[in-house]
């Protein structure tokens, strides 16, 4: 008789509990999609700063827009982290790659060469490329079902395809865009050089001038013209991380982080990448601040500068926080577009990722259902590399989000104001159940 | 011994199963995500034929358009089914509603009176109601998580509103558009009077005007002047469903019926709201063909006429199920929009669905995860009410839906080439799987 008391009062009480967090599940949910403010946060980063390169004059307004957003959300800490960032005034056209060198201004003529692969380039001989401009016609794979799996099987060819043609002697590369759209936009994006190889400019072209220039090169011998003015200026400058901070009611010092970037590309909006996450995260807070949630950790919003050529801001993050002895017990970033959510990533052990499973029901009515995948994001990653902190990330529907990625499409119409929305509703959930089950 | 064996073989049988409709199910998604022609069939329709009122000239265009969009999928059987539909050349401005009537071309004036909800009206004197325009200004929740539910939840305002204020003895009706949108597009779409009671004349007006309209109320008496040609033509004109069907290979005179609307109302493109779902329904009879797969079952695709505005088309095929004793055992439609697939709602019987979630592993890679919801569609409706036919529907994402819907912001730029095509994708593979393991 006992026993079954026993039984029945420890399914009222984790009943009850479940009970409660699914009401404030439901009362986050109606803040941010009743009264959010990150949509109209995002129209004044987009319309008001535009696209912000980290080192520009746009990156400093974009500090700023983040430094007012985060005091109008109510916070009560703001603050600007230093951050040394290139002074990246990289003058692109559309078509050159972030880091490349150009051909300082001058016609780079050369015959070009059609290649589909690295395995492709690893067939052909010296002679067959030395002199050439290689143009690197992989396409992004449609048949993945996720556009980030696409993304991440075609972006070798962007990143590390200027050295491995260069060391069969090529003059420059041009590769097709790293891009799902069917229109002729093309993507930028980082490349990196092998320091003992010969630097020779590298450049994307849309994926409709990609099937032109693959048609001419089936038809005949075809000729390019590679002209930029692209190139790195030397020296840094001064900018900033902007953090906002919740100070923790009984963990003060246990820090729960979350994150996107404020630098974009020097294209479009930088609306998906990631003025979406910055917003998202800003979020976060202003809807604990207003439900009048007490987090038991310190949660901090960050804004990271410099995500997109050199992570200065992320590595920053980790050093302040290593030099004054932090203890960060979780890391977030929303880096995926404006996608409608569809689950979170974690890089944390089977442990805690078996626990935050057993509250999946609560997300489900959602339509957040996958806890499955690995992996945080890029500005969190030193944190994780240096200190171990686990690390989550939100996850996002993909499918639109490599037709805007790194364009001049990248702008704030792209974004729905529900999806982006129901976005800060799931990360707010998230580390809502986190914080309150004391989960790390 | 034997018993350990037994279990064993039974294991592989159903592994090799489940691994040759695991394999069939990349198949479909392969054919369609790189050599699928939904997405250009889309814009076709869109872009030479447009909105196509069932009735008007552009609907008889748009016949031809899917009789040729199947003969060109190679479809072995294309028909069209002739629908009598109203004369439906219905003389609107972007505010009046579906079969509203107008005010004849004259001036309505009258003072407004804002109600927020049913229950309020319910509240009012007639006194307070008589001779006045009354102002329904119920907001579409946007804190329902399925915008679906939160159509469901607004829209008896604009169905029903017009003969409830009529009964208080108001002289005409503004409804704030069901709408999600935050622009100030007016949402047309159907309404209905009560015989008994006096028409009067309905209009919708954009959430923005609404957001106006309601401070003007709440500052003191406002006036407004109603003015429309809005009216029906009486009569029919001779329209069509266009069927095109795959023979079953081993059970001819059992059909599975997928289809979308053909028509669309007087605005936009009809783009979400259906042409998705007639390139949608062609692209899985065409994924079939490109495949060699030979369906057990009979397969149609059907384009019906007049959806929205009188349902002739879903009742003309019904009927002629009726009169030629077909065995529909399967109807299936996507008329949800353009969104990526969350799942399929299902009308069937418990036994039914338990054994299609039996399978849901498999749609699980396609981020298909959702078979709890009920409902087929609207053109279906008959076959359920009239034959009892088991119906599903494809459930895309729908944040974005009832921003478009019924507006002229309904064109083919809102429609994602990869979100379009993955639904085809689920809707192949449930047949495909239906169809293969004999489950209706």
């Amino acid at each position: 008789m006992k026993k079954v008391l026993l039984v029945f009062c420890f399914g009222l009480v984790l009943g009850n509990t479940y009970g409660q967090d699914s009401v404030m599940f439901r009362k986050i949910a109606d803040e941010i999609l009743l009264n959010g403010t990150c949509y109209t946060n995002l129209k004044t980063l987009c319309k008001t700063v535009g696209n912000r390169l980290s080192g520009s004059p746009a990156a400093a307004k974009a500090v700023e827009w983040g430094r007012t957003a985060m005091t109008d959300a109510g916070f009560p800490t703001v603050l600007l982290q230093p951050v040394d960032v290139p002074v990246c005034y990289i003058e692109f056209d559309a078509l050159s790659l972030g880091n490349s060198k150009g051909t300082g201004g001058k016609a780079l003529d050369a015959e070009v060469i059609e290649v589909g692969s690295f395995e492709e380039l690893e067939t052909l001989s010296t002679d067959k490329i030395k002199g050439k401009i290689v143009f690197f016609n992989y396409k992004m794979k449609q048949n993945f079902v996720s556009a980030f799996d696409a993304y991440g099987d075609a972006v070798k060819y962007r990143w590390a395809g200027a050295s491995a043609v260069a060391a069969k002697g090529a003059v420059g590369l041009i590769i097709r865009s790293i891009s799902t759209g069917e229109d002729d936009y093309p993507h930028t994006g980082s490349m990196r050089y092998v320091d003992s190889i010969k630097k020779v400019p590298e450049m994307a072209v849309g994926n409709r001038t990609a099937d032109k220039l693959a048609k001419k090169c089936k038809e005949g011998t075809v000729w390019a013209r590679m002209q930029s003015e692209c190139g790195m200026v030397q020296g840094e400058v001064r900018s900033y991380n902007v953090i906002g901070e919740i100070k923790g009611s009984q963990y003060p010092d246990r820090i729960i982080t979350v994150g996107g970037h404020l630098d974009s590309w020097d294209v479009g909006e930088g609306a998906q990448d990631d003025g979406t996450g910055c917003v998202q995260s800003i979020e976060v807070l202003r809807t604990f601040i207003a439900l009048g949630i007490r987090p038991k950790y310190t949660i901090r919003a960050v804004l990271f500068m410099n995500e997109e050529n050199g992570l200065k801001g992320g590595e920053a993050y980790c050093d302040s926080a290593i030099a004054a002895n932090e203890h960060h017990v979780l890391a977030i970033e929303t880096d995926g577009g404006a996608g409608a959510p569809r689950g979170m990533s974690m890089e944390v052990s089977p442990a805690k990722r078996e626990q935050i499973i057993k509250y999946k029901h609560l997300f489900m009515p959602y339509n957040v259902y996958d806890f499955t995948d690995e992996g945080g994001g890029a500005d969190i990653s030193p944190l994780k590399r240096k200190l171990g902190v686990p690390c989550a990330g939100l996850m996002p529907e993909s499918q639109r989000y490599f037709d805007y990625h790194h364009t001049w499409n990248d702008v704030f119409e792209t974004v729905n104001h529900r999806e982006l929305k129901l976005g800060a509703v799931t990360l707010a959930q998230f580390i809502y159940l986190v914080d309150q089950h004391e989960i790390f």
